[in-house]
């Protein structure tokens, strides 16, 4: 396997093209960004643990039966992946209401919804990712009815997944957001799962050990994404889900 | 019937008890506003000519099957209706793109959608009606799965029944807004359809006959309001849809 040209880099990571068509080459970055890009800081060693924590979920959730573009691990910053044809969506679960949903409708931080729910973005850096319903995703022919059926489900079984996998590290799933495509046909999971797409607090204390630390300013990143995936290393006896 | 004490006032219309207590006597004011409010005017003749084209349209949705609070026009500028139970939702069809639509997503003004689409907005001054998705809709509480497709089902055929007779008319509906509740257990339009909550535009100028020209500032809003009730009064005719 030979890492050849850069395809495409992005605000997290870069990809290459190797000399294998169906592998990706992905290098995770030391950069944290907020504000959709707009705010940008160099961070040392946060590639090697999101690219390190994403490859821990990535393995748990297939060995659960999730579909994903991951193949493996090739160091502390870097991993393998299929190319996949990304549907330019971002597909955020909430748990708990947090961030934007608690802005939106001035509810309680971390009140509990009583289910699980979707909210779609539309991926768009020119027009600044904005929030979309089912009817806008149809008619701007992003992804059919059909297609959104699929990908709410799939993106609710990742949450029932990752919500007793980061509870046996004592962590509570807040919320996250996937990316998700086609690889031969087939609907999987793609981009990463990592505390730059998860909020997660603290089982007892409900502090953040997430992104929020850095968007809030509020704590060291690189202290707090260490202890997720220590947490996610020393709880991985027990991963396989009933 | 007797006009009693005030009940409400919003932006647009004022609400009166009345000595029968399955009767509101509705006064449509003269007065504009845009930004949610933040703009206000007064416009002489606008209470009339809104509540004379309401009328007129709750009229005909009425006799097309469609199940309303409207009981019948009194003057120039007041009617009476049934106190429904509101959803705190603005429902919104839209058939071409513009306003929020064509600005989220850069699209080109009056470009056609490939079907009606429905967007919900949380009515709630406070929060400044926002955007607002089915799964959010459920986990506040503001309506059911079920609901929400029969007042989507609603929506839609209404604006079928608006567009072939405001198409008599030679008007074109980009979109609409409509406010919807329970009359007696049963969910039924509410409010008012007006040129404030529709867009209209010339079948074959394309010219705004709506309070595009107030919000944009491009006309005379009393004008163009007389112009959509006199076209309308003139294809009176033929005005029970097929
Ligand atoms: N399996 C994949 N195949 C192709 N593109 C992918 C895959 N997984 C992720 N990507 C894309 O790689 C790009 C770089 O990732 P990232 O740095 O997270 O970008 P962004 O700034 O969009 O968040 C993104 O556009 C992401 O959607
Ligand atoms: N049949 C009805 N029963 C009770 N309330 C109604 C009915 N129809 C409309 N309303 C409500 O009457 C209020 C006044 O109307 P309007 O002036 O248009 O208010 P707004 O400023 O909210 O647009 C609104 O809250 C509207 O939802
Ligand atoms: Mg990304
Ligand atoms: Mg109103």
């Amino acid at each position: 396997m030979r890492k050849l040209e850069e395809l495409k880099t992005g605000k997290a990571k870069r990809l290459y093209n190797t000399d294998d068509a169906t592998v990706l080459w992905v290098e995770y970055l030391d950069q944290a960004t907020a504000l959709n890009g707009k705010r940008k800081e160099k961070i040392a060693s946060k590639g090697a643990l999101n690219n390190q924590i994403d490859c821990l979920l990535f393995n748990y959730l297939i060995q659960n039966g999730i579909a994903t573009d991951f193949i493996r691990q090739v160091s502390a910053t870097e991993q393998l992946i299929h190319p996949v044809k990304m549907i330019p969506l971002e597909v955020v679960v909430r748990n708990l209401a947090s961030g934007s949903f608690q802005r939106k409708f001035a509810t309680t931080y971390l009140q509990p919804l009583s289910r699980p729910i979707v909210e779609l973005f539309y991926k768009s850096d020119a027009l600044d990712d904005p929030f979309i319903n089912d009817d806008q995703v149809e008619v701007l022919g992003l992804a059919s009815a059909a297609e959104l059926a699929a990908i709410k489900q799939l993106a609710l079984k990742i949450n029932q997944l990752l919500q007793s996998r980061f509870a046996q590290a004592n962590l509570t799933l807040v919320d996250f957001k996937i990316e998700v495509g086609y690889l031969a046909g087939q609907l999987v999971l793609a981009d990463e799962i990592s505390p730059d797409s998860c909020r997660l607090v603290d089982q007892t204390t409900q502090a953040s050990l997430d992104k929020d630390v850095f968007r809030k300013q509020t704590g060291d990143l690189t202290t707090v994404y260490q202890e997720v995936l220590t947490r996610l290393q020393n709880s991985e006896v027990a991963h396989v889900s009933r």
